[in-house]
């Protein structure tokens, strides 16, 4: 070991994975039941990641079980998804920073890390490879790899590839990793995930089965929402670096007008046209002779200009109102649902999209303040509730004005969609208030709450019309045989008569209202 | 650029910079504002590292100006610290992942990162360098840099460098970066931050200058706390990959018994005896002999052996009760200060101390819930407060038990030193709810509000003695005039005795009770 003097440093570079090893906490990793929890979150994300992307209906099995007591646990996650090439399999499971999700485009994978997490846990804790099977839909073969790192050098180490024939049409991957875990407390966190992810996903068949638990959700219909395009930046959303690479990886002996048209989010030639006259700026120049300055002249102005188009929501895939009130159905059973899907906004040139449902009464318990169902790009978000952004937002609206007094049976579902949802941590558990966002969940929330207030206000109405209604009835046997006596008819017969002409009544009255039956 | 039908998906791999310039909000560069704070901090600790763990007092000057209205802003800061090798200077300012702070001691920085974010984010954001001159304590030269980074690459690219004779004694380190950033809306948390950055540390001189303000701490004391020293990893903090690390890089040749003396956290001879002879374990057997199998069994064994020394805080450098009642006083100058610090503790294998301090009075303001000051490594933490673990348990205390009633003028500071500070994030802003970490937390605070609750008992009898006092006052004329009548003496000087005896018997009281004058 090297002596050194107080007065002097040792300094040393670390590997990618070496980083992620010693600070494991950072993406989720910080202790075996969290670890445990966050290991079949990433393998349920990249399963679905790997068939709705490419609108497969989902069809995701997830095996849990106790390998040795008390705390070496066994999970395995299988999907019907397109598989992995399997030249890619060694990187794509043991190399931190390393994937398909680099991409401009909504995807519940962004950082590249999540699955090299469960790897490098798994291994650190039971010394156990990982174990994977895989075919892409055009294969003609199915590989199945046994994988570890080396996390010093950030490579993957295979332990063993065997690749065979393929003779049925399966497609997909599963995967199996042997980790140290505590099923115990680990147990109902997953079981909320997996509740929570068949909400947002109804066209998904999810199977689970734990050490003492097993959930089937079927789903409850086969549409699905369009898959998200790859995007192109949006000008409002570069800096200097992005701006020089794009220059840099495009033939630089194109014109600026035709840079900005090509490589741009919605820039027709009109609004190139626009843009180059209000800049000043010669759409004539080659790229190759912008200086440094001129470069960053560009940018500046490209941030200034006020006459782009708003971000368009192709890179996108929100759910929309019908699929994410099937979502709501197929967990909350509740007496009513409201979604809205607001339109496309942006923030710092990303687009997104929020969406929102209201789920009241059914199954749902009263609750002192909305139980409230936080998801970003289709991901649930358990932790950190009380720094998320939809939180604060549900806490600061005045709840009575939209006739919800509580206790209530008021749950709140608030679905973020953006290429860069911003994240408070690479754990991906609570959304940054940033201002864009924080409005549009806000506006988002209002909106159904109208339609909300409608509802309970209809319920009130209604309430109002039965205790009516019976108190009226209370009165009919003293009328009827008052009539009898006056009449000599029946006095049943005469009762009988009077409710109907009631009935007759109430109805009448409750039409009037616009009244209708809530089924 | 490549055409991708819908069931593909391109791989690729990122570098780490790349990988956080992408994901910049994760580390705290999220937007201009909170760029600015954080470059400040990274710049202000990285300064703090280099004069203290070297038991150098430190003075730290940090000048920001506006350079370009709105939003181009300079930052400079400089130390007396012990200097960076000239040869090493690209690649601690350019490179990610680069450090000398990988190693088991108590600093402020610990991921590497955060001053690589700081060139990183004026890189794209203004395309300017970061500049440097830097000197240390031997070294006969003054070295200059101006440096970027090559962001894909992860490599820094020197733009000039530049070596004078040194003809003083001066060793230290000077910073200076043109950043994008927004001072109006930085500028409380950057004036916050200072603050507490010099209640932690009494020892040093720190001076500020922004554009429309000066800040100047002079150190109230010039004892140090002593610096930190590089530990060995405990039994109980280490997983199968250190193990298979430690025994890689030692002789293979040396044998059990000797490895687990030489290698860990206070294992000597006795203790070796005993847990191999509980372990079952040949400590003749030459490392280069063991199995995999038997090195997880040795892990196993080590990790549940109950015979292990407690971790020891040799690689810790609390501030002592001393010095924190000095840089509270030096702060929020309170009637009353009392300072707790507790001994070393450990959870998983890493060795942590609480130090707690509470504030009551003089310039504290009334508050409804007590203002809460965390601290990590001498960290200020200023975001996140409402998901840190202080605060919970904070809140949890029955104060009332402490005859505090809100609203009260309390402030509670929070200081966690450890090798390993469980961070919720890389953004380093709130502590996690680690058990151990936690009751610890809590039984500081009760400890400390023990001595508060005496203190204010006192201040109440007190009280009690000076109202009875006015009270039985108010009967010294009358009594006065009768006793005149009766005994013919004057009656201003039959009232002046009074006065006098009700001195001595109040005196008498107050000492009886304990009661001390308090200043």
């Amino acid at each position: 070991m090297v002596v050194l003097s107080v007065l002097e440093e040792r300094y040393e570079s670390l590997s990618p994975s070496e980083f992620f090893y010693r600070n494991r906490e950072i993406a989720g990793f910080s202790n075996p039941t969290r670890a445990l929890y966050q290991t079949v979150r990433e393998l349920v994300e990249n399963s679905l990641d790997a068939t709705e992307l490419h609108k497969i209906p989902p069809d995701i099995k997830i095996i849990i079980s106790i390998k040795e007591p008390p705390d070496l646990v066994s999970i395995l996650v299988e999907d019907n998804g397109i598989g992995i090439p399997h030249e890619e399999v060694p990187f794509v499971f043991g190399r931190v920073f390393y994937g398909s999700k680099y991409v401009l485009r909504q995807s519940r994978g962004v950082f590249g890390l999540g699955i090299k997490m469960a790897v490098l846990y798994a291994q650190i804790t039971t010394g156990k490879p990982i174990w994977i099977r895989t075919s892409t839909m055009n294969s003609k073969i199915i590989a199945e790899y046994r994988i570890k790192m080396d996390i010093s050098r950030n490579m993957p180490i295979v332990i063993s590839a065997n690749f065979r024939k393929k003779r049925s049409k399966w497609h997909g991957t599963i995967v199996k990793l042997i980790t140290k875990g505590n099923w115990t407390l680990a147990r109902r966190r997953i079981e909320d995930y997996i509740r929570r992810t068949a909400m947002i996903t109804p066209y998904a068949d999810i199977y689970f089965k734990g050490p003492d638990v097993e959930l089937i959700f079927k789903r409850n219909t086969r549409k699905m929402p369009t898959p998200p395009k790859v995007g192109k930046p949006h000008p409002y959303g570069i800096d200097l670096e992005m701006l020089r690479r794009l220059i840099e990886i495009h033939n630089r002996n194109i014109t600026l007008r035709d840079f900005i048209m090509k490589c741009f989010e919605g820039v027709g030639e009109g609004i190139a046209h626009n843009f180059l006259e209000w800049a000043r700026l010669n759409g004539d120049k080659k790229l190759k002779d912008l200086s440094t300055s001129e470069i960053e002249n560009l940018l500046n102005k490209m941030k200034s200009y006020r006459g782009w188009r708003r971000p368009r929501a192709l890179s996108l895939s929100p759910l929309g109102e019908d699929l994410l009130r099937k979502g709501i159905e197929r967990i909350l059973s509740p007496e009513y649902v409201v979604t809205v899907t607001r339109k496309t906004s942006s923030y710092s040139g990303n687009p997104f999209i929020v969406e929102v449902g209201l789920a009241w009464g059914g199954k749902i318990p009263m609750v002192r303040s909305p139980i409230l169902y936080r998801f970003a790009n289709k991901i649930p978000l358990l932790y950190d509730e009380g720094v998320d952004v939809a939180r604060q937002v549900v806490d600061k609206i005045d709840w009575s004005l939209y006739r919800v007094k509580f206790p209530a049976p008021l749950a709140v579902i608030v679905h973020l969609c953006s290429t860069k949802v911003p994240f408070k941590g690479v754990g991906k558990e609570a959304i940054a208030d940033v201002v864009e966002v924080e409005k549009e969940i806000e506006n988002a929330i209002k909106e159904a709450a109208r339609s909300l207030r409608k509802y309970l206000t209809l319920i009130e109405r209604k309430r109002a019309l039965i205790a009516k209604r019976i108190t009226i009835s209370k009165y009919i046997p003293e009328v009827a045989r008052a009539l009898a006596e006056v009449t000599g008819t029946s006095e049943t017969k005469i009762a009988k008569k009077l409710s109907l002409i009631l009935d007759r009544i109430m109805r009448t009255e409750s039409k009037k209202r616009g009244d209708i039956d809530h089924e």
